[in-house]
């Protein structure tokens, strides 16, 4: 059983990443089951095996991508280090999750939110929302310790988000920078924006 | 002639922010011409007297707004500011241009540019290229006068792009903060991030 548990784990995982590759390349509404199973070299009787219909891959995708960041987060927040540190590898482990899975987050965090049905879109808007919420009280944090200066924290944290999110619009998993060197530009920037003292940064 | 010339300008403007609305609000894939019609209360002839279809509503929205971004962006490049002061001002009028015509972003820059037909799709990202190039070429020349720090001018300026590209995603018109004050926070900490001494930003 543990056997057919670990295969179908892996066929699971290799259908979204299908639906990812095809998703990103043709936007998520032209494409189609169809597709995404040549694509793999399956029947489409074989995708609804593992999922309903379209759009729960596209929920599925959103949901392990906010999974994924989510965690990373929770246990940066839960360091003894200063907020600018903290900031500094959020930034860095956002690049380093989204260069993992770029398929997946081009599709993902870009454009397709208004084709889930309505439960499923409220369930990923949740945990935004939360890793949104995460960023904002790290440069609470900071201001209120005189590391960052006084700023509106919700722009500023949109400074940062934006910036971030865009990112799987213009990555390239083969271009002449690592996402590893990514980050750490990404971050130094960023954070250096909103450091009180930037010789620091 | 000119009153005439006139009064279909005026029809054309109202249908493409009745168009941008509905994108905005639905999505570009699950509105239909009807509605937008519905939306002006007009018939679906006279908006098809206008445009040859839903696409093409798609590319005027996207049109018009790289060249409102473009013509603002080259009149501030022409301008014998130093380049510091240059990017604020090009990321405080790209809030101001985002801001005034929001619908439209919202719909424009995120999502949909797989829906246009090819030669559209390619002249809309021309004009991208081009916009995107003029804030290389500003932070180029701040790195060249030692105004900004050394660094890879192409992540610098998709920190800037990023951050810009992602307002349209959670601006509110009837905010708290005014688009101009959104834009001088945004041009604050953005410029801040790449300035050599930041005790001038």
């Amino acid at each position: 059983m543990a056997k057919r548990a670990t295969k179908q784990e892996k066929r699971r995982e290799q259908i979204l990443q299908g639906a990812a590759k095809v998703f990103s390349k043709k936007g998520y509404h032209a494409s189609t089951v169809e597709e995404i199973a040549k694509e793999l070299g399956l029947t489409k009787a074989s995708i609804y095996y593992y999922v309903r219909d379209k759009s729960e891959l596209l929920y599925q995708l959103y949901r392990r991508a906010m999974d994924a960041l989510l965690e990373s987060q929770k246990e940066i927040m839960a360091r003894p280090d200063p907020p600018d540190q903290k900031l500094r590898a959020i930034i860095e482990e956002y690049v380093r999750i989204a260069g993992d899975a770029h398929t997946m987050y081009s599709v993902v965090i870009l454009r397709e939110h208004h084709a889930l049905p309505p439960r499923q879109r409220k369930e990923i808007i949740a945990l935004r929302d939360e890793y949104e919420h995460n960023v904002r009280r790290c440069i609470e944090e900071g201001v209120a310790q005189g590391i960052f200066m006084p700023t509106d924290v919700k722009m500023a944290a949109y400074v940062v988000l934006g910036a971030l999110n865009w990112i799987p619009n213009w990555y390239n998993p083969r271009g002449a920078l690592s996402k590893e060197e990514i980050g750490r530009i990404f971050a130094h920037h960023l954070v250096r924006g909103l450091l009180k003292t930037p010789g620091e940064a």
